[in-house]
């Protein structure tokens, strides 16, 4: 049983964190901070949880961090790369769940989160948490970016497309849509029931923070092979509280090829990649809770698009349960430990 | 590991019966059962289930199912009453998840459902499968009829009041909403979304059949002392999935009783009723697909009307959780085995 | 063409009133204040309103106020007692939307809204604007308070019962629940999507601040004969957008009137309380976005509680609507101008 | 005032004409005819009619209906083709909201539909009611085809680009998501509430009957310039009643192009298209029961992807809406009668 600790626990990524590992075989929550919550129960703030936690929110404390056997972060942007560096000195490893970490590239991080970096040299070192792309420096990882929930999907999806070179990559389109857990629990008129329900809309649209994420990831699976992939990224705001669905379009350069087999093949041995069989689609309540991202992928009309669908649950798949994925393979635990439940209907 | 079937597992009960069975320690499900289905996978018809379901549905056959430890029946009313006998004589154990047998008094069933009933001597033996009052008669009953949706909630709320003689029974109000899937999985314009969405109202006010089973069960919590129990009950239909909440009201006799005291400490052994510190109210999400139900009691203004908040998934703690909740009792195993995950928000 | 301002046009009932006046063929909104949007144009807040109102968001001025025949206050409580004194003073007409003037009892007024009324002796002359029992004075009122929603559709639905003391009045009930706009347009964690979506709850049970309100109206229906009237009142959050839906029950002191004859006769000339046929229950949807209020009465069981159920749109009937209603009948404008539009399903 | 006739009322549109109509300055609605809900009042089946349509459903009739100035049907796809022939030799005039003549290719429409078109000659002659494109000829219809609902936002979408041949039509990507009510009145499983609720799917990626209609209408912008326009069109289910997204992507061929300009010059005249401000995005509620559609257009990251998003309801200007847009100018009345009302939010 390893000590885990939760640094800024009172938002959905890390209400999802607490819920997983409740009851995680291997691993025991010891610590969960928040400044804004010190001395509340958990349980409080998230009934969900009475009866499973017994825990209450303490201010961040480097001693007690240190003592745990990993570290998830569940903050905004800007907290985590002002804490992790002390963190890392002092041994500890970490799952970052925010963005501070995710680009490599800080100067491109700067320009689209709008403030300085405060760690560029760790960011260059960290390991970027997608499995099914990363896995075995993953295993050996001391910190670990999590990926965005809209960057996880997008990537799955393009992934097997790329790695054969088999689209243009200069006009690739993803259009996806989340739910609205996705903004965070902030208190914004935006994100009121009120606002929200009974209606759709895209956002974003003259760029989004998870473009350049999204870029870099398509652009370390191509390899340097053929132009760098650019993508037109278009997010959707959806009335429900979770979920996301990716629908991507690539031009094929090649119509030969047998779609659902290369997708098959490629995703054969991944737990949490589900691959649908030919004419089945999936839909989002069919992940909802769970770290399984569903696939399929088709060419409508015989012609040279390719449609790839993908759903997963932005709050799992696209962070905590993937943050939790990522803590099985560090710490050696069977990938899918804590993590096999099916999602109810 | 018992084996167990499934007759009619194409419902909203039957998939969530599925759902829980497949992570249980102790339960496999051998045989599901559906005439209109047969041959078609499982996971197909439930994709939430791929990857952890390769059952097919079958034709109900009387050795397939006797050849089971345990046989839940999923399937509409009229449908248990016609099959169960011959099971019964065979020597198998039964959860019914119907209407078939929680009447004792099967004139009375006739009424209501407006059909001879096919099995009256059975339904006199019948143990009705709410643990809270029955737990005992659970233990070695051959035949569990497994408590309404609402009937549960209303039950568990009004128990202590009951049980103690604190409220006149004449005029209690029980007013509930419970979510579309209560209606069940089935093909009629009223339970389109685009009919529910964005909307609510009540329905079934001139008598709802959950009505003389809610009377049965608080007449048995009487035993005999003072008036009958009479319940004018409401339904409501809410625009979500899964959730019912009941909100009761009865005029105390005595305001000098402690509520909450009577309410923490009438349930403080029972593993799936949460009774909430006071002030704090009971939301349907935070028992989504879990077995708890969350209870909450106050006197509003000091005055002598009690109300009693109670939430609880209707497809879990309302049916299919408290099916296996009876199984678990009945076979020994530990209570909360298989349906102890908390919800997610 | 009257001339007409609105004071704190932000909300969700000054936009309602602002979409309703849009086509109202005797009024036209010249002002329209707020002080957090000055400047802004009103269709960039509110895209509905785009083609329909040319107007920006400006700083309250007494005199472009006084320039208006009607000032309607949107404002939250506590703001129009500070101003409309001057108002009055100068002549104006005014329609209050908030709480401000809805208590003739401002001690009581101040119990609950935690704060000292500054115009206890105004509150004392204003007519109170539930035009289906007061209608007569509405006409010749300077100052209007315009009821709460759950107030109005908690005082129409007990309304025919407490005229015919026909009930007992010590032990009514109303069960309600309330779309999430009756929250208003505030930036409140509680009120995000993701918290409301999919859930359902009671809240305030111990105390909700319409209660004195619906006392001292159902009261006033009264006129000193019998018990004075006390109600148990419980809301409830709907994951809705709008609608309010109140379940009321009495206990009937006499079983043998036909309660629907009395509905149908008391309401038959009211143009916007539509009393529906035997059997046919409201649904919020039918009402949504019209002034319209639906009710239905029962007597389930053929025994002595009575069951009400009203529908309304707690922005419109509950709020705007209602507030137009009373400008109609305050300038003698058809009482349906403006308002006789049908819902959409 | 004109009589007009509804042939199929029990559906969405059906519902959606005579809510519009109710307030129309010259038209009546003296026929509404359904064989299976015949002799039942309209206000019975459609509650929020109450009050406003006296009428009863009837058995279609040849006479009455040639005894009406227009005919509209709002019936199946198969059902006007049936019938339209004999209205047409009897002299009326026919608004059709049904699939039956959209496309001028019968074989095609028999490719789609899977079943032997009926009036292969009238659909020859048939005026495409789409008034953006088509004002002069439809003035003059005998005969109008209302367009479908993806049809009508994806022409808009795409007319400024095609007309101006500014983007390769060879790859043009229409990903579209519609709310339920889409999907008709209709009882199947696949569209009960707790199917659809909280959840989002693509559907129909294989291809969906309303492609050949976009391209038909595409390819009639163009004008025989350029390559015949190839859409990939992926249609998604909403968990909203009414309400349809586009997001349409096209590449550029010409960026030096000023589109927001293009797109506000284009649209000047048109009453119901209301093209946004630069950075302002649609949002479905924005047009929700209204007729107008929303446009939105620009060029993410300045590359040379053109992305427009496109705002209906999908029963209105989606359906019936545009049939009486279409109705007011055969008739020559003011284009905006009886459809100029604000949404609400």
């Amino acid at each position: 049983m390893i000590k885990v600790a939760i640094v800024g626990g009172t938002g959905y990524t890390g209400a999802e964190l607490l819920r997983l590992l409740a009851k995680h075989p291997h691993a025991q929550v010891e610590v969960i901070t928040s400044r804004g919550e010190e001395g509340r129960a958990v349980a409080e703030l998230f009934p969900n949880l009475r009866g499973h936690c017994d825990l209450k929110f303490t201010a961040p404390n480097l001693d007690t961090l240190l003592g745990c056997d990993l570290v998830f972060f569940a903050t905004p942007h800007g907290v985590a790369q002002a804490m992790v560096p002390e963190l890392i000195h002092g041994g500890a490893r970490v799952v970052d769940l925010s963005a501070d970490f995710r680009l490599r590239d800080t100067a491109l991080w700067e320009k689209w989160y709008k403030q300085p970096h405060q760690s560029p040299a760790l960011a260059q070192q960290t390991v970027y948490g997608l499995p099914e792309t990363n896995r075995d420096k993953i295993r050996g990882a001391q910190l670990v970016a999590c990926p965005g929930c809209y960057p996880t999907s997008v990537q799955l999806g393009f992934l097997p497309l790329l790695e054969h070179q088999l689209v243009d990559p200069r006009h690739l389109i993803a259009n996806a849509a989340s739910g609205v857990s996705g903004a965070g629990r902030q208190a914004k008129v935006d994100f009121l029931f009120a606002e929200v329900t009974d209606s759709f809309k895209a956002y974003g649209v003259q760029g989004h923070r998870h473009l350049p994420e999204i870029e870099q990831g398509l652009r370390d699976i191509q390899r340097g092979r053929g132009e760098p992939a650019r993508v037109t990224f278009v997010p959707h705001l959806l009335p429900i509280g979770r979920g996301i669905h990716s629908t991507l379009y690539a031009t094929l350069v090649d119509t030969s090829v047998d779609l659902q087999r290369l997708y098959e093949e490629r995703y054969s041995d991944e737990p949490f990649v589900d691959v649908l069989p030919a004419g089945i689609l999936p839909e989002t309540r069919s992940v909802r809770g769970t770290n399984i991202c569903r696939i399929a992928v088709s060419r409508p009309q015989d012609r040279d698009t390719a449609v790839i669908l993908v759903a997963e649950d932005n709050l799992t798949k696209g962070a905590s349960g993937q943050a939790i994925q990522n803590m099985n393979i560090m710490f050696g635990f069977t990938e899918t430990a804590g993590l096999d439940m099916p999602a109810f209907l």
